[in-house]
């Protein structure tokens, strides 16, 4: 689906230096800076936001830094964020196949990947965040004990994450068929994800370790 | 569901000397004297024998070997293939944990894991065809470039089952969470199978080489 465009958005960016990372580089291997324990956990398609304000809320005691590259999307994000922002919340307003420029070897606790696009052409296969070329950056700048985790309502997308994380050695720790067949407080519900909730579609997720 | 006793199953056994073999550990080594194409195929846990016998007719140059340890199961999947038992269909009725005695290493091309009981109690969990004492076994008796297949209903079942091979060092090599969202017609639908699909809940399906 493709979003309206937002005339307030280049404003409202603008506007959020308290929270938008302009230069990531400069941060490169800095970013616990913004934790209090150490954790910093990068949701790489943050979209509107809705994940990464309410996990940074659970858990404000790590570095929650969100990437996303749609302009009007992040705007949104900061727009929901506007009187909630506490300092462990950064977003990066970017293209996350630059990640390795933002982030140094060994950085980052937890990846996730939320209802990422799942990219159904086969021609497009190599813009999945769980192709191979991605797996091997997340591989670098994930810690030794780092982990990656993805929820995705795309049956064809978690399939084709299976055997791509297994191929590039990667090792499945947990996995769920119907995420949300039981509760999980620990882990924050997006509007997104409730719609699929409401459907009695599934939500599927898993944990690799690099 | 535990099944009615069947009184005529002791009888209807010994009449099918055709097809169940008393002594399987006589023919260790040499199951493939069944096979046209020297391909054996073992389905573990076949119930009512609907696959088996599908699948026998779909292949008949394999050797289908069916294990199942009810007596009653055992009768009734004789009883449907009364009038079809094509020579490349065998029968054990017996303990799959005995499954070394019957089966020479490296004899096996296919196991297949149909709808095998969820063993849902955790205490229990020994029990569940795809417990790493069992793939050990599996292990062994499959040629090297074997395969597992295994259909379930169970997400349960299945995500353990993903995490035991995993943790077993098998490779997954396909992943399907909602197997019949596709067709399949080289992969036959038993009775059971169908009832999921007309209440439009998912087969999971999974094949690993070990």
């Amino acid at each position: 689906m493709r979003m309206r465009k937002k005339p307030w958005a280049k404003e409202m960016i603008a506007s959020r230096t308290d929270c938008v990372v302009e230069q990531p580089e400069s941060l490169r291997g800095r970013w616990n800076e913004y934790s209090q324990n150490g954790e910093v956990r990068v949701e790489i398609g943050s979209g509107k936001g809705d994940y990464w304000i309410s996990m940074a809320h659970l858990y404000p005691e790590c570095a929650w830094i969100a990437i996303e590259k749609s302009v009007d999307c992040a705007a949104i994000a900061l727009k929901k964020s506007l009187d909630n922002t506490l300092d462990n919340m950064k977003l990066i307003i970017n293209d996350a196949a630059n990640i390795e420029q933002w982030f140094a070897e060994n950085e980052i606790d937890v990846i996730h990947l939320n209802f990422s696009d799942p990219w159904p052409k086969k021609s497009h296969t190599k813009r999945r965040l769980t192709y191979g070329t991605f797996l091997e950056q997340y591989r670098r700048i994930l810690k030794e004990d780092g982990k990656l985790i993805m929820k995705t309502d795309n049956a064809s997308l978690f399939e084709f994450s299976l055997l791509s994380f297994e191929e590039n050695g990667w090792k499945l720790a947990e996995v769920s068929v119907d995420w949300r067949r039981n509760e999980h407080p620990e882990d924050a519900i997006t509007e997104y994800e409730r719609n699929f909730m409401e459907l009695a579609q599934p939500i599927y997720r898993a944990v690799w370790r690099p």
